[in-house]
């Protein structure tokens, strides 16, 4: 990017990642005296909560994302760039990326995370999480792939660890991956096959702690697991993985024979920590401040799931959608007054209370001191979902196609698709894994 | 599949390829005295005529596919195989595919054709064809990452090249693709850059004949080029492509100057010929008798684009989906009719007539002597293309999308997904690219 010496008449804010936290950031620069650019390795906005939705094939890809540039349009003070960004200078306040170098008067880093393995990174091949779209079209044909290839199997053992699915992680991704995955088996593919009958198929579901959605009331994780129970998964509570391979997974005393085996036990913070020379957690956020600025820094802000932010009791903010939208608006919000010459309090959390859903009918909601589950928690839990998509068009197609399952039980998505198509090669993981699961070792 | 003897009570038709072709076929044998089993590369059926609306970002995948499970499901005498097939033994009645060996008493050959290079096989890389989702996703990315690279690129010359499209062939792919390639630049793009103006993107047609749409009158040959021209492409037609590298393609006289370009200029079939052992033209293309059979093999069909059959003329078939739907059928009936005993006359094609559409409101139809051009063409395409849709869902799903596209210009499947998303090094045609352009050598 040349270096334009009229653009100093504008500060400009540069804004790492195009998620939760740094889309809310840009849009409420909408207005800002300030030149905004947006810079990310994807051209679209992910709306991550609904991905295990294309995993199990009830969504397309495009249904849950949105051109950046799209969104960002009639926004003239910003700019969208696609790139990976490789390094920060906080010396000359510039950011690398591709061959380009983009100096910045504010930044704002909310490049999200990615799934962890805690120290066990060769997992990530047998056991690939969900972070990304290409993540989920790879696992929606590991899934489906894992179907065809008992339907011709002719040995009874490969036929049972073909049709065994373990997901690993009781948190709302894992709860609502074996939810769909069951129902997927046991409605959806009921009828397709002829030498097996997908219902026969386990969906395990593994959680290290003594209890699934250890985030919400205990009232609650007991529901879900009942509802999950009711749709034929099988919870195993108080179970860590000890070992993964090719062929299942190995909890303290039990060993599951597996071909799918599915990551959704923790995440860690993207690299941004090593970029900004700063001192992280063990999941790799970035430690900030009050106002989310890194120690020293006035000017370098880190958000969303990137971030460790701690609230004023010391406990460090959930890494849920709703904190990295409302630490985007926080910061927005800050530069704005900083440049009006006002000050601003620390960041603080509104929580608006959380849902998971489990299945085609059933969710658990917590909001405040309300607990609702079952039927009209997941309608509460679908309205709200279908709102918070972005743009007219994909609540459209959202509705539409859960209208459709929903009356159904069909699965309209169900293609096998990527380089190698349907070649049964790939159940075992090769170098045409996403690159999400080829992470760096962690340190 | 281990043979069993209890099968022998039921003669089994194999049909190998769940195109137009052999779906039709598959479909026609639903109430017959037979077990059929169907043989796909792919789980889904693909409705091929909207393919070039994957390509530029109009409609999702999953939109014009269906699994094949789903469309068979409740026909009860047939069982879907997910399997590349790799020969085909004709001594022992046998079809070898992915360690399975499947026999047959009646076959059926529906594998369709691939895009072919007329001897120049190292186009592939340069010039990528649409046969397959992956292709269409493939291109997808290309197309929008050229105009995402030409937005960061500093050198004229390079971002000139970048937002130049060649499409090479002038039938009804070429025409749809390069129409919509327009549409999506001059349009659902205009507004999304800051330092290029995607308007100024150059897309221009290659055609080596007279005239674009040979197979329709010239009158609405001359209506499609017009139709084009309005929307901003430029047509040449009399211009063989000579060479083509990774920087653009050589005419007879002249260089164009590209980093997209598409190859709509030809086919050949599948290798269905070399499994055979058959008689085929220089296209590839299995030559068969009157009643679809393969001389001297009269329980092995060979239909749709896989094909050589010639009309009470000496005139082959026309390479489009009516005729391969027709040639399922007639297959079908023919295989019934014989097992009662009865005879069949030779396959006759009834052509209904043919259409192709230029953007967003022009298209051309020729059916019968009746011929149209511009609006009303549109509408009678729009309406036959959801009509022949396979599948409630999908139809309901393209209307919702063209609706949308056609209200708002935009386009919703934006996305630029794939192994490794957004990195620029896609822009050179590696490893990545899909398997139908690493075809083998054309012999």
């Amino acid at each position: 990017m040349a270096q334009d010496d009229s653009r100093k008449q504008r500060r400009r804010v540069v804004v790492i990642g195009a998620g939760f936290a740094g889309l809310s950031a840009a849009k409420a620069l909408r207005n800002a005296p300030f030149d905004v650019i947006v810079i990310d390795r994807h051209n679209y906005h992910l709306f991550q909560p609904l991905l295990y939705q294309v995993a199990t094939a009830g969504l397309s890809p495009a249904d849950i994302a949105a051109p950046i540039r799209g969104i960002l349009r009639d926004q003239k003070n910003t700019t969208v760039i696609l790139a990976r960004v490789s390094h920060i200078d906080l010396e000359r306040n510039e950011v690398g990326a591709e061959g380009l170098r983009i100096d910045f008067d504010h930044l704002i880093v909310a490049t999200g995370a990615q799934h962890a393995y805690f120290g066990h990174q060769d997992w990530a091949a047998y056991a690939p999480g969900l972070k990304t779209i290409d993540d989920a079209t790879y696992l929606r044909r590991r899934i489906l792939l894992a179907f065809e290839k008992a339907e011709t199997e002719p040995v009874a053992a490969e036929r049972r660890r073909l049709l065994n699915f373990v997901v690993v992680g009781g948190g709302p991704t894992g709860v609502e991956m074996a939810g769909a995955i069951a129902e997927l088996a046991k409605r959806a593919l009921a009828m397709d096959f002829r030498s097996i009958d997908p219902r026969c198929a386990r969906i395990i579901l593994v959680e290290a702690g003594p209890r699934l959605l250890p985030s919400f009331d205990p009232s609650l994780s007991e529901a879900a697991r009942h509802s999950l129970e009711q749709l034929g998964v099988e919870v195993h509570l108080g179970a860590a993985v000890i070992d993964c391979d090719c062929q299942g997974v190995s909890l303290g005393g039990e060993r599951i024979e597996a071909r799918t085996v599915i990551w959704a036990a923790g995440v860690m913070a993207s690299p941004a920590g090593d970029w900004l020379g700063a001192q992280a957690d063990r999941a790799g956020r970035v430690k900030v401040v009050a106002d989310l600025s890194l120690p020293g820094h006035p000017d370098v802000f880190v958000i969303g799931d990137t971030a460790l932010a701690l609230d004023e009791y010391g406990k460090p903010f959930p890494g849920v959608a709703p904190v990295a939208k409302q630490q985007g608006q926080y910061v927005a919000d800050l530069l704005m007054a900083r440049a009006r010459g006002n000050e601003m309090p620390p960041f603080r959390y509104r929580d608006f209370g959380a849902m998971a859903t489990i299945g085609r009918k059933r969710a658990v909601a917590q909001i405040g001191r309300l607990k609702l589950s079952g039927f009209l928690a997941w309608v509460l839990w679908s309205v709200a979902h279908i709102y918070f998509l972005i743009g007219f068009r994909n609540r459209l197609a959202v509705a539409t196609n859960w209208a459709w399952n929903y009356l159904t039980f069909q699965r309209g998505t169900r293609l096998i698709t990527g380089i190698s198509g349907a070649r049964m090669q790939d159940m075992t993981p090769d170098g045409e894994m996403p690159e999400s699961a080829r992470v760096r070792e962690v340190a």
